[in-house]
């Protein structure tokens, strides 16, 4: 199809194609004329992808590019791609100097804890807010948060799994991450609110 | 104790405790002098509160004091307070004008949903990404994830049951949502990182 297709059919106007090209956030069409390029669904769902993406918040567009980039990167094993998109992901990188409470609750648990993760230095800075407001996270809270979230997490994997190629789903993977936190954040509200309201 | 001691002892510079006071984010002591008032360990909690909030992505000076107000209200009834602050929590009131996903995937779960929560019109919204990146969210996944966050949101609601007064554990319910939103995203990408891992 046309660039102007391709932007009819992802329902983002021209300029905004030509700009995800220019910046490298679009893969360039097949070359038909030397003014003209054909483009598939895969450049529908590259737009799509962007367009979400910037929506959501503490998405860039430089920063879509380098998560897209990083999940691309074929020339470097797949977990460590994973865990450097996952990495960049906002707030961004963790800045935690120190991990005391991450490292105290994972041994708690008997958890193998990959402590280069930034996952685990925003997991410490998540947890100076409960110590501070005097609603610290117990071993016991803890147990059951990880308890549910790491099967949630295998629900989520599995469902991925069985994406067409490796590329495909380990973008998935880092997309899916990020694009289902707001669906789990508003499902617990809903959840709090009901289980409050039948106990008030 | 003199409010020197209460900046003191909460780690939050005199000044601060000062604007706390002033802006009405901090219940006034009881007054010994002219110049002077006595402060107690209920200040002490409240400063570290309101500092802490304030640490959070999205929340205002201003946006803490009407969560607490509102939560403080007595006069009307706790539900209704609990809701209407659950409401004001970051990203604040939801927009959405209609809710036809967060509808369709009540009705297949046979979910009583109350229309005029913000929390459903936050999950309709979070509910449009995943539709535009391709990753829809399956009545399948829904039900999972649903099972596992009431099972959350009942374990946590427990956990505050037992506090001195309605009113701490009214405050603390809508706290606790807040506060430990970021413990829960942090943990979910941990899961992530390390169920993919396992199969990459």
């Amino acid at each position: 199809m046309k660039i102007s297709e391709l932007a009819a059919e992802s329902g983002v106007p021209l300029a905004t194609v030509k700009f995800y090209l220019r910046e490298g956030l679009l893969m360039p069409g097949q070359a038909v004329s030397r003014t003209q390029a054909d483009y598939d669904q895969e450049h529908v769902a590259r737009v799509k992808l962007v367009k979400t993406l910037s929506q959501q918040p503490g998405f860039s567009y430089q920063l879509i590019g380098r998560i897209l980039d990083l999940v691309a990167d074929e020339e470097r094993p797949a977990p460590q791609r994973l865990g450097e998109a996952m990495a960049q992901l906002p707030p961004g990188p963790g800045t935690a100097d120190d991990i005391p409470r991450a490292r105290a609750l994972a041994k708690e648990l008997d958890l193998a804890l990959d402590e280069s993760s930034s996952c685990v230095s925003h997991l410490e800075a998540a947890l100076a807010a409960p110590d501070d407001v005097g609603l610290p996270c117990s071993t016991e809270r803890f147990q059951v948060y990880w308890r549910h979230i790491r099967d949630l997490a295998e629900f989520e994997v599995k469902g991925v799994a069985g994406e067409s190629s490796a590329a495909a789903s380990l973008q998935h993977a880092v997309v899916g991450t990020a694009i289902y936190e707001p669906v789990l954040l508003a499902l617990r509200r809903l959840a709090h609110q009901q289980v409050y309201s039948g106990e008030l």
